[in-house]
């Protein structure tokens, strides 16, 4: 039957994109209608209890800044939160939280059920409605067609889904959640350019059965340890918020992570376990994501290691399950067992869920437009691992962005569409679906060739305004928004017209506060721009340069937190005006970079060149290039997971062996003027913990 | 491959019936093992989100006495409590709440996961391993072998579970659940006595689209409203609890439900979807519940009635979902929308899930020993909806009591069985392995024919020195079940050892406490027999007779309370010390009933009774004597539904027709001091609303 109400859009699936979708187009003001197989699982966390990490908190920014709900979702939820990268470039600085699971979704349905404009309907999706090569609607299990303008496809892991655990297998969406089978049958009819991909999901242990003495405990940041050791920890000003409205006062109890290692037992119970294993015996035929690989995967192809950092996640405060973050595997569970009880703090463990590993349906991305509407048929939008993707903050991101455009198609408004400079969200879009994909897409600072104007602290400087006028940003947002914006740009102001010289600046003075005397007028933001000097440095120099300043023409943290009523506001605004400022050369300098690099789009690579040879490059850089063998630089910068960083590395090895069309390169152009590339502890343990 | 840990009882299942057999047999020091096809279901209420009512809360006190956790998980969940029939003999008294679903799961899932001896997994089981005659374990869905000394299968509506919505249907577990397919198959092998049930559940609906000034509001007990109508209230000390452990502070805020009716419009539309009702064309098999029908069943079958009542109750105090008590029902979704929106306050009502039937498998409980383990299969004991019953309470019951036997099996001790005089637990026990079912069973107090010994009041009194001796019973709840017990029988002596006479109260005292003069010495249990003398008035008695007594020989409710430096505690001994002395003299005339009533037991029935004209009885029994025509009354008493009361009722119209072998009994007899059947206004909402 048809149901009497008609929707502007309808967002299929109740995951972290189905959730961002309907939320979305909801804020827009259209009618949207949220179809979910079982609103007990709506915002449920398949996978590890956590949000963000690099590239990945980025993409979290990204979507609070144009009012979604992950970021604020996770500071309601998170019972950990760190800093990433802290002590680099805050390009690469990223936000990185343990999430309680029941709390996050309880925060993600309570904003689900409250936001106007949406209707939540239980009952899996099984057909969708099509006439001419246009989507009208969608029709559920129990036969009920539900007429929409759009429609916005999230479907997660739930597509044919199967799952296995070493060589047996089952149909299933999720582990105890049935797959839509009918709606993946439905879909090869339509023939939209489909495909497999497999995730995985490690082990899920109880608490109560691992030693805890025998591991290294992680605490979050800014926390305030109390009790024992393994105690719980108390939230502070110090723990770092997700969104831009958060607040430390919103965070649940703190709890450690902790850490363990697998070893040379444990590596040899894995490999005891490789010809049942249906990757390696090709019972899987879906490719897994390189960047979150299986235990066996990691095993199989870096033999020489003999140890892994595992992370013990806990999965929230009222919970013993712990998530073993590192050992995702699809192995027997014999074999599971006995690698999990081979690792120090873990002889005793009892696993409560097996790990296994889950092959879906996907679709290949370039099969979408730039909005990700399907180019096959109007209004029917894709979004998240559907998009063949993985992680749930690539998903929110892609939620976000298919449920604006299907709502703006549906209010006959122009497109959504952000450029590589922009944001992520604009790298991500362009990357699938210019690309595609050839194992689950992951995000990574690495894949952004602008990314130093894409942080975190501006995220909100960047997209708020966009998100304001799409109508995806509320009064508040704005409100709070607008105040921090003029702050900065009155602070910016203030800075640039307020003038020290050596005439009131003493040379000695000078070299205390700054390291060397001045030699001519300066503004504060000049002064600002120099390495290692901060604002409340140049605040002082002005203060020793000219005591006498009237009350509101003097610097410092305490005037502006005064006169915004806000220290904590005072703070992001001296925050944001010190990275602006020092990033502005930069920034320059890599949009000369960019353009350099697009000159060498067409230069074509030599037939004979040995990847293998060149060192500089990860082995993986090396195999994919050996095995594609792409003919110019252009197509070698678009093989995923070879990054802008590799192709400059790529470039200084083909100058350097004075390969035709290189030579007149200058050595080291096209490197950022700081590490993109994850390689430090902080980065890698991001992508283990991705 | 079999995994390496052996356990005494493994539970296969985590709703009411598995959660509290696991628990049982944790309890009592086996090893156990929960499995759950979903964690993150345990302690799920899959239909109405309400605990207790008549007989049903009975059952949760009997559960609670022998240490479960379904009354305790209510008080830490519960929304609003009430005491139905309050004001009528404590026998029939019985509490009822609505619980917050999430609040409700979290409280059970907290005590799985915290129970010593007990080891949770997830996955679902599809097989069980049997040896001989006798099982030895359970399989599951990824072929992860658990060896068990005994297993409980506790499969709900799980097995070979069908969704039917209209004449739509497909295969399920619970909506958003996947159906148990392989086990259902593996049992039929097994050639168990095997048959089809189905139950229902009403839509969900959208608290937003309600309109709650067209409705009436149905506040708890003690509640302090808060505000506005409509607005929460708090709770308070007069709230009622369900646990023996229990403190009204343990309550979260409370709400209130709301009330509406069917209307002739609404009967209308659900008659004009009786073609395409899976019920009525037959493509249902199962058989429903009678005392808990669908709205199609109810207007088919009360055609004269033109209105139902319909309670509206809240899902909990973070969802915006109602649950509309009343109308559950598997017609086709246009009818459950429309029918809906016909009522008064829903005009504009949006569904949130739609109503369903789902028919399952379930066993014919007379292949069940007296302790629930099955007849033809050692070891393996079979709990709730899976033994033809419904309702949470009942599958709650049957799970400790299936837990607990399969426990004291493992450990080669002697069986748990109960009398029909000890617990309603017995009754049903005893009601299910002899007279089988030929509809979900539920309890009523009218199953019990020894309902003046078995009320709620005293559940603590009646089980908890077993539980204990079963070790089911913890020392806490064990010290303060002793306290309690010993308070009463000191409380009870002191009553019974405490004398007035005429020449020391005076007669217009005494004909101002107990309306007219005392005649004789009288000890103050005498005086409490009489009706309408409660302890205060004794207490009084005393005061006004014996002014001058020691401090310790004294009676008064503050006396014991500061004795027992405890009010609550004092109050619960005071009120059973009252309902012991009063209901003592009935149940003593009630053994004597329920005697008597075995005599006729052998009793021919005419073959010539015209079951139609005995217009005492209710339709449904009429119609069911009619069908059956049982040769003797014994026969006749063990027809599902033709409960005691009906007996009595039977009894007195043989005789008044004077039929053979009946004229000789007196007339009234077997009929109980009080209405044991429901039929008050409290009672038919109970009926409706379990």
């Amino acid at each position: 039957m048809l149901h009497p109400q008609s929707f502007d859009v309808i967002v299929v699936g109740g995951g972290h994109a189905g959730t961002e979708a309907a939320l979305a187009a909801a804020r827009m003001g259209c009618a949207t209608l949220l179809l979910t197989h079982n609103i007990e699982t709506l915002g449920q966390m398949s996978c590890n209890p956590s949000i963000g990490g690099i590239g990945k908190g980025h993409l979290v920014k990204e979507v609070d800044a144009l009012g979604g709900a992950m970021g604020a979702a996770t500071d309601e939820g998170g019972i950990q939160f760190r800093i990433l990268n802290g002590s680099k470039g805050p390009a690469v600085r990223a936000t990185r939280a343990q999430a309680d699971r029941i709390l996050y979704k309880a925060a993600i349905r309570q904003r689900l059920e409250n936001q106007p404009n949406l209707w939540l309907f239980q009952q899996a999706v099984d057909d969708l409605m099509v006439e001419g090569d246009r989507v009208t609607g969608a029709v559920t299990q129990g036969g009920i067609a539900f007429r929409g303008r759009t429609v916005v496809l999230t479907a997660g892991t739930f597509l044919d889904g199967r799952v296995h655990i070493g060589l047996q297998n089952y149909s299933a969406g999720r582990a105890g959640d049935p797959p839509a089978v009918s709606l993946s049958a439905r879909l090869k009819e339509l023939k939209l350019p489909q495909g497999r991909l497999k995730t995985g999901t490690p082990p899920r242990l109880d608490g109560r059965s691992i030693d805890f003495s025998q591991l290294q405990e992680q605490p979050g940041d800014g926390v305030a340890l109390v009790g024992q050791w393994g105690a719980s920890a108390e939230t502070t000003p110090e723990v770092p918020v997700f969104s831009f409205l958060g607040r430390w006062q919103q965070h649940p109890r703190q709890l450690p992570c902790w850490i363990t290692h697998t070893n040379e037992r444990t590596h040899e119970i894995i490999r005891s376990g490789f010809d049942r294993s249906p990757m390696f015996t090709g019972v899987i035929e879906g490719v897994g994501p390189r960047y979150c690989p299986s235990i066996e995967d990691k095993i199989n192809r870096f033999a020489d290691k003999d140890s892994h950092q595992i992370f013990l996640e806990p999965e929230g405060l009222t919970t013993n399950e712990f998530y073993p973050n590192g050992i995702s595997t699809s192995l027997p569970f014999d074999i599971q067992l006995a690698a999990v009880r081979s690792m120090a703090g873990l002889a005793h463990a009892h696993i409560l869920r097996p790990g296994y590993a889950i092959e879906y349906d996907y679709f290949d991305p370039r099969g979408l437009k730039n909005t990700f509407e399907t180019r096959a048929i109007g209004g029917l939008f894709f979004a998240g691992q559907i998009n063949g993707t993985t992680g749930y903050e690539e998903a929110a991101a892609q939620g976000l962005f298919a449920g604006a455009n299907a709502a703006l198609q549906a209010l006959g408004r122009d497109a959504f569409v952000l450029r590589r400079d922009q944001a992520y969200l604009g790298v991500l879009v362009d990357d699938l679906t210019t690309q595609g994909v050839s194992e689950p897409y992951r995000m990574f600072t690495s894949r952004a060739e602008y990314r130093l104007q894409l942080r975190e602290d501006n995220a909100d400087m960047r997209l708020t305004e966009i998100g304001r006028q799409l109508g995806l940003v509320d009064d508040a947002r704005w409100d709070a928004f607008s105040r921090k914006r003029d702050a900065v740009a009155r602070q910016t102001e203030k800075l640039r017209t307020s003038w020290v010289h050596p005439g009131i600046l003493a040379a000695a003075e000078a070299e205390r506060l700054l390291g060397k005397a001045i030699e001519r007028e300066y503004n504060l933001v000049d002064l600002l721009r120099r390495p290692g000097i901060g604002f409340d440095t140049v605040a002082e120099v002005l203060r020793t340069a000219r005591p006498n300043l009237a009350p509101e023409e003097r610097v410092s943290r305490e005037t502006l937190a005064v006169e915004l009523g806000d220290a904590t506001l005072a703070d992001a605004v001296i925050e944001q005006v010190e990275i602006a400022t020092k990033y502005a050369g930069y920034i320059g300098k890599q949009g000369e970079e960019v353009e350099r690099a697009a000159h060498y789009e067409h230069l074509a690579l030599p037939a004979e060149l040995d990847y293998s040879q060149v060192t500089a490059l990860s082995h993986e850089v090396r195999q994919k290039l050996g095995r594609h063998r792409p003919q110019t630089l252009g197509q070698a910068s678009r093989i995923s997971g070879v990054t802008p960083a590799a192709i400059s590395l790529l470039l200084v090895h083909l100058k350097k062996k004075r390969f035709k069309g290189f030579v007149e390169a200058r050595p080291g152009e096209g490197t950022a003027p700081e590490a993109p590339v994850a390689t430090s502890v902080d980065a890698t343990e991001s992508a283990a913990r991705a």
